[in-house]
Formats: C-alpha cells, sequence, structure tokens
C-alpha cells in the first residue's frame, strides 16, 4: 500500500523539471562560503595524496630522458633485489602493451602503449616499481639500466611537416586533416575592405601547474579496483581503466572528492594511474603512485603552442568584412586538439571567413584540454586583430566590437538563448573609465607607460543529459544530495547545495554532499566544458522539487488541505496565503515513518534550435617601463554575461583565477625546450617555469555581471562561467601594451627580454 | 525529449513490484560462494579496525572496575601530560553528560549518561583519552587517579526485588510492568489435563563473543562527521549519533561495509562511538577507538540470564491443554529485554496459556538483542518441558509435537502465508533415523551414554518498507548495486548479487554491491529480526526488473518489436519465442548515449492479514560420559523451513552457525560473576568463557530445507533464517541428555560439573 504511494509519488517527477525561474531566490545569488572551505583551507580533506591505506606501497615511474630514443635494452635485476621492491612492469611484461584509450573528443590516434620501446618525448614511461617506501622507490629507480638509442628529434610545429624530419608514427607527423571552414568569398571580402591587416601570432606551450600534481592511489578487493585519482571526469575514467583491464565497467570504483585544481588536465585515464592498478594487482597490495612536479610538467598536459597567421579587412565604418585565418598547432608526441582558427569563425558577425586548422605531431608531452582550449589561443591572435583593424580606421577598440556583435551564431545562424555582449562592453568600459584612460598616455619622457586594452569572449555550453542527481531529505529537515559531479575546486558542492537549500527552503550547513564517486551516485558528466552548473543546477533542482512535492502531499494529508495551498519556509511547512502556523517536518508522521523521502532529477534536455553562450569583455591596464622591458599589470576589470551567478564568490572565484591564468599566458608562462642540443625541457619546475604570484596580479581587479534573467537555457537560468574567464585576458593586456607603446607584440608571452628587443628594433627602424 | 523519456520510464516501476516468483531461476538457489568472499578470507577487506586515517589518534577508555560504585574524584592532570595524549573526556566535560539513546525497541529506560559517576556496572565508563599510540594511550589511561566509594552489590535477578537490596535507579530495580498474556481459562486447562508437569528452568548470561570486537574510527570534516563502525543498522546509528551531538542527521555519515560478527550486539549506538566522535572533535583529527576483548565481555551486551517457572499439561492423546509459563529476567544495568515467557504463548496449539516476563536491573553490563532473543531462552525451557510431558504420557516427542502444530499463529489467529513445521519434523525425523535412535540406548554397562533429543521452532520475520535500493546496469553488461543493507558475515551481499544476476542474466562476476554507508546509499532498514531477505530480496528484485524493463523497451525502440517478445539472457537481448539473433548490450545505441539505466526499488508491502514465519526442526545425538560428566554432541540435523533457499551455501552457514551457537548455549558458556565477593566477572576472555570450538562441533552436521513455495510472503518467496538456526539446538541437546541418562538438567549450560552432581545426587537419592 505504502509502496504503491512512494511508487506513485515519482510519476509525476517530468513535471518537476519543467520548473518556472526562480522569482526572489534566498539563497541561490549569494555570496555564501564554500560548504568545503574549512577542509580545503584547514588540511582536513583527503585528497588522493593524503590517503593512507594498510599495507600500502608507493610507486615511482623510469622515465627516458631524451626527446626521442629507442630503448634497446632494459635490465631491472638490481632494481628488483633493491630494498623494500616489491613488484616492477615494464615493456617487459604483456602489460606493458596495454593500450590507453583516448578519450571521447579524441577520435582517432596512434595507439599509446604502456611502455612503449619507442619513447617519443621526454618523460615516456619506461618501467615503474612498487616498494614499501617512496624513497626505496625512487632509490630502486636508479639501479635500473637502460641503454637508449637516441634518435634525432623534433621541437617545432613548423619543422614538422618539412621532409627530412624525423618520424614520429608510421603514419607520419600529421595528426590528422586539417580542418577547413569557410563561409561567403573571401575574395569578395577582401575587395569590400577599405582596410586590410596581416599578421603572424605565437603562443608558447603552458603547463596546467595544479597545485596538486597527478596522484593515484589503487586497490583491488578480489577482482574489483577501488582507485582514488584527482578527475574531472569520474564515468570517463571508470570506463577508459575497465576498458583497458578487460574488467566489468562495474568492477572499477573511481573516487575523486577533492581535486586540487585541473584546468582540463585530469579528465582523462593517465598512465601513472593504470601503473599503480598494475602494481596493485601484482602485490596485491593498495599502491599509491603521486607524481614529482618535474614529471606532472613533461607528461601530465600542456596547453599546445600554436602559429596563427592572420589576414583581415574591415571597412571604414568599422564593419568586419572578412577574416582569414590558418592555424598551425603541435599537440605533442600523441593525438590531441591544437586548434585556434575555427573559434574565430564563431565571434563576430562577418560574412567571409576561411580558417584552417593544421596539428602536428612533436618530440614533446601530449597537450590535454586546458582552460579555454583553443579559444584561448584563437583570442589572443583575433583579438589584436580587431584591434590593429580598429587602429586603422582610427576607431575606438571598443565601438569596433559593438559594431560587429553577432545577433545569431555566425557560424550556424542558430539565435542564442540570451546574449549580452554588447551590455558587457558597455558597462565594463563606463565602469572602467574606458574612454578617458583611452586617452590619458604617460607623459613621453616618463620610461614607464601606461596603456589599456579590451578583448572580448564567448563560450558556448551545453547542458542536458545523461545525467542523475537524488535528493535524500530526512525528517529533521536535513538533507543529502548525492551527484556524479567532482569539484575541481570551481565550487560546484557549494552551488549545488545552494540550489537544494533554495528549493527546499532548509539551511545549507544542513544539507550534506555526497559526490565524484563510480560506486555510489548515478551517472553524470564530467566537469568540463564550463557546463557543470548548466548540467547540475537544473539536475538538482529537479530533485529537490521532486522531494517538495511528495513532501507537500505528505503534509497534505497530514494537514488535510491541498498541496497545492501548502509551501516549505525554513525548514517548516507553511500556507501558501493566508497566515497559519508553520508545521516542523518532524511531527509529519508520515515522514517520519517513511525515515527518508528521495528525489530524482535529470537536467532537462537542451533547449531546441538554440545556442546557450557566455560572453564577456575584459578591460586591462597596464604599466610597460621601456628601459627594463619589465610590464606590470596594474588594472583588471571583468564584465561577463554567465547567466544567473549562482554564487558571486565562487563566480569571482572563476574570473579572477581565470585572468591570473592570463596573466600568466600574457607575461610569463612558457615551456622552454632545450632546441639547441638536448631539446630536454629546461624549466619543469615552478621556479623557472613562472605562474603569476600574488605580486604580479592586480591589486585592483573587479568583476562585474549582467544578468540576462535567461529562462530559456534551463530552470537555473545558469551559463557556464569556467573556462570563459581566462580567454580575454591575454589579448586585453597585449592591447593595452600596444596602447602604452605603440608595439603590437604577437608572440606570448610578452617577456621583458621581448619586450626590450621590439623597443631595441623600433629605435633602430626609428 | 529525452528527459521525458527517462521519466516517463519510471512511471511504471510499480508494476515491477508485482512480480511473479521465479519459476526456473539458473542464479538464485545455486551453492554459490561469496562475492566478497577472497577479500574476508584473505585479510585484504578493510574492517574499521584496520582503517588508518593521516593523523589519527588513538583512544582508550578508563572504566569502573567495580560492580557498583560511585566516582567521588577524578584526577587526570597526570595523565594529560602524559606523551602523546592529545585530549581527554570525562564528566568534567559538558559533553559528559551527554545522554545515549535507547535503540528504537527499548521505549524508555533511565537516563544512560556518558559519564555517569553512580557506576553501575563493571566497566562503566569512567572516562576517555586519545593519544598518538594506543601504547601511550593505554599508559596514560593508568595515571589517571580515580576515588572510588564502593557500593554494595546487585547480580541476580531473583534479589532484585527484595527489601533491602541495592537500587540501581531512582525508579527502582524493576525495569518496566511486568508483561502479562493470556488466553482461555488456565485453570479449565490443568483440570481437563491427564498429565501435569512443573518445573524451573535456567539459563546463563552468555556474551556474544564476535570474532571482532567493537570498534569505531570518527572523523570531522568541518561540522560533518563521518563514522566507521561495524553495525548492523546504519541509519540507527546515524539518527542516534546526530541526535546526541545536535547535528543535522544529514551531517551524520555512517559507514560498515565490513562486520566481524554482530548476532545483535552491533545494532545500536554504542558509548565507544560517541566518545571517538567526542575526542576526533577536540583534537580535529581522526581517533579509532577498538575495545580489547575484556571490554567487549563487560560493556558489549549480552543474553541476558533468565528464571523460568513453567507448569503444564496435556491429555493422553498429546494434547497440550494449559501452559503457564513465568519469567524473571535481568537486563543488567540499564534497560533492555530479558523476556522469554511471552514467546510461548505463539508457538504449540495450547487454548489456555498464562505467561509473564519480569525484567530487572543487577550490577552488570547491560543485555542486547541476541540472534533469537528471549526465543533461545524460551525454547531452553518450553522444548524441554514438551519432552517431559510427552514422556510423562509415553508419546513420542516428535509425534507429540505434530499432535500441537498450530494451523494459525496461537496468539492473533492470523493464518501463516506458508507453514512447514510438520514437514520439517517428519523429514528430519526421517532423516536423522530417529525411531530407531530413540531405541537404541547404549548398555548399561558403558559409562558413556547415548541419547537423541528433538525441539522446533519458529521466528516471525517482517519485510515490507521502508526501504529503497538502486540497480545501475552499464552498457557493457555489468551492474551495480547500491543499497543500504550491512553484510554482517551472513552473505547478504552474495544473496543480493545473485537476485540482481537472475533478474538480469548477467553474471555474479559483473555485479558490484556498493552498500552500508549512509553517505552514499538510501534509507534501507537495518539488519535484525532476520528480515534482511525479507526486506531486501524483493525490493532488489523490484530494481532489477525495473532496469530490465527500461532495456527491453530501448531495445524495443531499436529492434522495432514490441518489448513483451524481447528477453534478456546471458547479459544480451533475446526473442522470447521463435529463434532469432541474441544483441548485445554494447549495440543498443540509445543504452550507450545514456551511459547506464538505474532502476529502483522497494519491498512491496506485507501481505494483509497474513503472518510470515520460518518453521524448523532439530535433532541432536549426544554421548554423556558418565564417570567425568562430559558431553560431546555427536550428530546434529537440522530440518528448515525458510521459504526458499536463495543459496544453499549462506544458508547452511546460517544454521550450522546457528547450532555451533547453541551447543555453546547447551553446553558451556556462562558469564561468571564473583557472587562470594567482588562482583565481577571472573571470565572475561576466551580463555575462560568458553565458545566452541572445532572440537566441540560435531563432524556430523545436516541440514535440510522444506520449500513451501510461499509465493505470498514476496517476490523472492524467501523467509528469514538469521536466528531461527540457534532457538532450538540448545534444548534439543538437554532434550537428548535426558534420553541419554534420564536426567533432566534445567539450567544452562550443561557443565561436567553439574552433571556429575546432577548424577551423584540421583545415585544418593536411589
Amino acid at each position: 500500500m505504502k509502496q504503491t504511494e512512494i511508487s506513485s509519488e515519482r510519476n509525476s517527477s517530468t513535471d518537476a523539471q519543467n520548473l518556472e525561474p526562480w522569482t526572489n531566490p534566498t539563497v541561490v545569488g549569494k555570496p555564501l562560503p564554500r560548504v568545503d572551505g574549512y577542509e580545503r583551507v584547514s588540511g582536513s580533506a583527503i585528497y588522493p595524496a593524503d590517503l593512507i591505506l594498510p599495507d600500502m606501497l608507493h610507486a615511482a615511474i623510469l622515465r627516458c630522458p631524451h626527446p626521442h630514443a629507442i630503448v634497446k635494452n632494459l635490465n631491472t635485476e638490481a632494481a628488483r633485489k633493491s630494498p623494500g621492491v616489491r613488484a616492477i612492469v615494464s615493456s617487459a611484461d604483456p602489460e606493458g602493451k596495454l593500450v590507453i584509450p583516448y578519450p571521447w573528443w579524441v577520435p582517432e590516434g596512434p595507439p599509446v602503449l604502456l611502455f612503449d620501446q619507442h619513447c617519443r618525448y621526454q618523460g615516456e614511461e619506461v618501467a615503474a616499481l612498487a616498494a614499501d617506501t617512496p624513497y626505496q622507490a625512487y632509490d630502486a629507480l636508479r639501479l635500473m639500466k637502460v641503454e637508449y638509442e637516441e634518435l634525432s628529434h623534433l621541437l617545432h610545429a613548423q619543422d614538422a611537416l618539412k621532409p627530412g624530419q624525423p618520424l614520429l608514427h608510421n603514419t607520419g607527423n600529421l595528426v590528422r586533416r586539417p580542418d577547413t571552414y569557410q563561409r561567403g568569398d573571401l575574395a569578395k571580402g577582401f575587395g569590400e575592405a577599405d582596410v586590410l591587416v596581416e599578421e603572424t601570432y605565437e603562443t608558447s606551450c603552458e603547463i596546467h601547474a595544479t597545485v596538486e600534481t597527478h596522484v593515484a592511489v589503487a586497490r583491488w578487493e578480489g577482482e574489483q579496483l577501488t582507485v582514488w585519482v584527482p578527475t574531472q571526469a569520474i564515468y570517463e575514467e571508470q570506463k577508459s581503466l575497465a576498458a583497458t583491464l578487460r574488467l566489468p565497467v562495474s568492477s572499477v570504483r573511481v573516487i575523486s572528492q577533492y581535486v586540487g585544481g585541473s584546468f582540463g588536465c585530469k579528465a582523462e585515464l593517465s598512465k601513472h594511474t593504470l601503473i599503480a592498478a598494475l602494481l596493485a594487482r601484482k602485490t596485491r597490495r593498495p599502491v599509491k603512485l603521486a607524481l614529482s612536479r618535474e614529471e606532472s610538467f613533461l607528461c601530465a598536459g600542456n596547453r599546445p603552442p600554436n602559429v596563427m597567421c592572420l589576414k583581415a579587412g574591415a571597412k571604414k565604418d568599422g564593419s568586419l568584412t572578412a577574416l582569414e585565418f590558418t592555424n598551425l598547432g603541435a599537440v605533442g608526441a600523441y593525438a590531441d586538439w591544437a586548434d585556434a582558427a575555427g573559434w574565430a569563425a564563431g565571434s563576430y558577425a562577418c560574412p567571409n571567413i576561411r580558417t584552417q586548422d593544421t596539428e602536428v605531431y612533436i618530440n614533446a608531452g601530449k597537450a590535454r584540454a586546458f582552460r579555454g582550449p583553443g579559444a584561448a589561443q584563437s583570442a589572443w591572435a583575433l583579438e589584436q586583430m580587431i584591434d590593429m583593424l580598429a587602429d586603422k580606421i582610427g576607431m575606438d577598440p571598443v565601438e569596433f566590437r559593438l559594431k560587429n556583435v553577432p545577433a545569431t551564431h555566425p557560424r550556424t545562424g542558430e539565435p542564442y538563448t540570451s546574449i549580452e555582449l554588447r551590455e558587457c562592453l558597455l558597462k565594463g568600459a563606463e565602469a572602467f573609465g574606458w574612454t578617458k584612460a583611452r586617452v590619458a598616455r604617460a607623459s613621453s619622457s616618463d620610461p614607464v607607460k601606461r596603456g589599456v586594452g579590451v578583448a572580448s569572449c564567448r563560450w558556448i555550453t551545453e547542458g542536458g543529459p545523461p545525467t542523475t542527481v537524488i535528493v535524500t531529505l530526512f525528517p529533521d529537515g536535513s538533507a543529502t544530495l548525492n551527484m556524479a559531479a567532482a569539484d575541481q575546486g570551481t565550487g560546484t558542492k557549494t552551488i549545488m547545495a545552494m540550489v537544494v537549500a533554495e528549493e527546499l527552503g532548509i539551511p545549507l550547513q544542513k544539507i550534506h554532499v555526497e559526490h565524484a564517486d563510480t560506486g555510489t551516485t548515478q551517472y553524470g558528466k564530467s566537469g568540463g566544458g564550463s557546463h557543470s552548473v548548466m548540467v547540475y543546477a537544473p539536475a538538482v533542482r529537479a530533485a529537490a522539487a521532486d522531494v517538495k512535492r511528495q513532501l507537500l502531499e505528505i503534509a497534505a494529508g497530514e494537514l488535510k488541505r491541498p498541496a497545492i495551498e501548502l509551501s516549505l519556509k525554513d525548514g517548516k511547512i507553511v500556507p501558501v496565503r493566508e497566515p497559519g502556523q508553520p508545521k516542523n517536518l518532524s511531527e509529519l508522521k508520515d515522514l517520519t515513518r517513511r525515515e527518508q523521502i528521495a528525489g530524482i532529477g535529470h537536467p532537462p534536455p537542451e533547449p531546441k534550435g538554440r545556442l546557450i553562450a557566455s560572453f564577456g569583455a575584459q578591460f586591462a591596464e597596464v604599466e610597460v617601463n621601456v628601459h627594463t622591458g619589465e610590464i606590470r599589470v596594474i588594472r583588471l576589470l571583468a564584465c561577463h554575461d554567465s547567466g544567473r551567478v549562482m554564487n558571486p564568490l565562487t563566480h569571482e572565484s572563476q574570473i579572477f583565477g581565470g585572468m591570473v591564468m592570463g596573466i600568466g599566458f600574457a607575461l610569463t608562462e612558457q615551456r622552454v625546450l632545450d632546441d639547441h642540443q638536448t631539446g630536454r625541457m629546461v624549466n619543469a619546475n615552478w621556479h623557472d617555469y613562472k605562474i603569476p604570484t600574488a605580486k604580479d596580479v592586480p591589486f585592483d581587479q573587479l568583476c562585474l555581471t549582467i544578468d540576462p534573467k535567461d529562462a530559456e537555457c534551463n530552470s537555473a537560468g545558469a551559463k557556464g562561467v569556467g573556462e570563459i574567464g581566462t580567454v580575454p585576458t591575454a589579448p586585453a593586456i597585449a592591447n593595452a601594451v600596444y596602447h602604452a607603446t605603440g608595439i603590437r607584440v604577437t608572440q606570448a608571452p610578452i617577456s621583458p627580454m621581448q619586450m626590450l628587443a621590439l623597443l631595441a628594433a623600433r629605435r633602430e627602424a626609428r
């Protein structure tokens, strides 16, 4: 009898998913601190690196020190006898031939062998071992004797397709057929232009440089494998591990409850995770494998370097007439993406466009998705190009951009559910004091030149199924949220708990989030593509609404009035209209009898024929010291349309974090390979690879938002914000440098050396 | 669009719960080894005692050494300064006054303070501390100085209500008003009897003696408490901890993935768990608190001792006419149950009955539910009484029992969904060679006398809601089962995985069970009352059926034929009737697109107006050496009706385990209190408190079953088996001892000393 109730209660959960937007939210939109803030800052959060399991061994990996070599001989005998060593895996084992699957967004590529005797990058895995302590493991590694045949190496994309260069794979050095896009008539477009500009831009290879390096802890219980690994993609890693080890998917459990930064480099199965699993299986003991900082620089992904040739034309009224964008990117030693040109075709309302992306292999660690992948590199070129055009016709860069804001997506013609790019530019410019700052250049005698720059951005996000979340309410008014989403540090846990609090009218402190564990959650999409809030907020809201509906039905039965006349407030049942006595949940006998109410939610499908995208404009002010070449970013202002801002604190963290990365992109970050001699990376550490620190980040940082009240995108009204914050920062800085000095720096990062060289070249040219 | 599909698919899950019984199961009913067998025997299973958390402290408890005393003064200064000590809690702290809630089945009782200055039993908690190592913790305990005022103590139920005895509580020594039950006319019944017997039986206090002692590991993350504790009742412990600590229920997570034996003593919140949580909160570090073997004997529950006075009458044709059963039980120092008489009113078809249960406090550790609580003690008395009546009218004891098998429940008149007690007695007797064995006594000159005895039993089980389980199917044909149920060692995980395998036609190896974690599962009933299989098997079946229905609907869409014409076999889609090509799940595009199918199940409500009970009969053969008093059980045979036997291996384990406990009950197990002087337990260890070992258990042990094909009890057709196996064993042994020697031993255990004393008394009487 009761069962029928419970089941029939679930029947109308479809309705729960057609939810009206919140009209007057009391929790969502508030600047609330992280629900896991204490754990994260106090050190009590247990990241995979903190995990200690009984009898756990520690593993280490022997890596090829050369960018290109053949392993002729490997002798592990001495290492095997070294104190504490329990197991070794290498290409001599059948497991050594295991092939690591590419993530789903890389449809094909040459096979990635676990231990390939043909080593294609510095740091490629040659063998691994597990010992009682990490020290014993590293000591034993040194006893491994490897005979390498060094091969000549290829380090630059520009050389990859030239004859006589080393070939990385049987299929050659071309990753895939170049991807070309075209609309309109390019020649006609250039013909219609009043001004033409042509320029080549280059970006450097950047490292994700997450505070937490890659770590995996693996444990077998019989044929059941559990892996603790910081990842954005628990279900993808589960599937990849199961496929590689030929296990049922349900026999692999992936747990990722704390992630110490990811930015895209923790979204696919890594070799170290598989190695930990293999060593644990060999030894029947848990194995921890934590990469050193150096290893993470060499082997854990990067933003691929691009060489981008652009030609563009515009009329004097500021309208773009044509754009040609050709990109060459180096993915590293195995297949990935290094595209940039295609992105530009979706930015501005330009009728005639041709883009081409070509990707090649080089002898260096493989690229991985990196916050705003492709888009950030693309913007470095395009947003400077726009500035050059504006400069050439003597138009304000903000005005030029406003002129070319598209009404629909320029590539597909589809309308956006909302687009506030125009308002972002206008509101941002006003708050920044743009017009005044554009004219107020420093006097020419001062070696420190001031300038301001702007850049805009968009990011298309995709929500929708399949994803399932469960919200469970207890009779004491506390609740549990169960979802697949990891929290890479972005605040996903906090925001989703806020959605539950909003919907059920209970305090945030009474909501526990259980998440990011394939063993305990239902399938949910990976965190990535800035879609976490789009996928999960509507799903969580639907689940909470499902709980609420069931709860109000119980209350209706006990209070003998229709459920529609009741509501939830401050964790109590209250009448919707006339004043009445609030009823505590604990007084509802049927709730107590049921012990819990569980509600199930999915994200609703995407709106048909509409695109969902976030937009933004960023403004930078810089000081360039023309004597030293030093550049200081003294002011950054972002104005973004990310849909509803779920929590201003986490939203700001995203934007500020993105801008900090943008500063690094623009000014300091760069993988340096020794292309004179060894081909090795010379700055695989945080001393020589410089990410911005507190001293490099301007005190004057501001984040403004425009809420388009987008009811169409999803029931939360929220669009993504993860990636977009970093996309326009670097070109805004480069444009500011140009404004300050009149020098267009096309190559990122703008190091003092480069700046000085360009200043010297100009002096000579005069 | 897809979302609507997913939701509407859930609408008919009600149907999935009205499932027909399996007609020809291929997995259920097979003797399959445990799914977690490897982990359990290899030591790789992580029990709470095995858990190591970073920075974990170890706690120890200072306990009162006296059975009754007042703590006049407690000085913890020296302990506080002892090396490694990080925190102390005692009655001096506000937390010391926390009141531990009673479990739901003990409706009221005097408040149980965490650290009560009035200590009512040996081992009562006085203070506790946490230190870096267990050794430091125990060393520091010895530095605590306590001044006790010893009070006179009360050890025997018979003395409790006498004037002048020490009073344990303000309310006196009576736990609750005696519970009386009556039907028919007792005087009339005795009047109608041809024979009357009257006897007093006593049982001893037994200790659960689980292989794993009680352990708790507590960790706080902010205001969120996680407790690893071996328990049958994760959601009860969660609720009790939250109530005691005034936390939202969702802020407490209880995990119990491996339990090293429970038998009822791990079904309620224990003080040590709360202490671990408090010390962890004080130190902001994880704390492990593992009870020593001695502590577990003194403070972790027991089977209460009973004194049972019986008077019964029967006609010469074997029909019972009247039964009077008065029980006095000692619950220990705090409220619990020590009933026995009431159980007897539901056993046989006797028209005139009066029972009374009286429970009192004594100065000893509190009782807890213990496998067949009350029923085992009751059977010790009643099943011997039945034998005495049969003996008196010269009727075979099996025949006498057959004569009095009830048609409906004797107390309520409700019919059973099935009752095969008659068949159990008949089939068991035949297989045992009962008739022959009854006459074949050993020759009188041999000091070793042989005898056989029988006893029967019933156990009422209750399934039904609220309980929710989730089964998730992956496109590779593997599945995850998510449920609240702990596995106390009974095989619950294995059986529930078998239900999934049966319903979905996938191999057991491809099913992962995730369970016993309030953070990750939906509410499910505790394990207890032998109802795990009744609650969970139908729920799991319903969830799996829900998955199957959704899967067949997907297949129907892709194969363009009605779902009703399709079925699942060996993890493939096959046509129901005509032969056709099986289709792999991985070929179903819509399944791959959805990533998973989740099905939700609840146990259906109990059948109305019907009782569900298991029944059984056990037969014992013993040898009694009349020179030494030693008794050896040389043969045991059980014949049980537990409904469908889900897995003969785990079913046999339950019955054999129960019978081993029955041997201990009958022959060796007994808490011995020093009632001459100190009042302390003198055998709080496994050397002096003797549980049966391999040498005490007969090689000749057999378990037969009768399957009533009970389609009414639930969709699995299974009834409980956890408790019933131990209920009749001890009286069957006692009846066999009588058969061998002619001596009726009324007091359990039948030690050699007692046996010799009774033999000597008979010699003297002759």
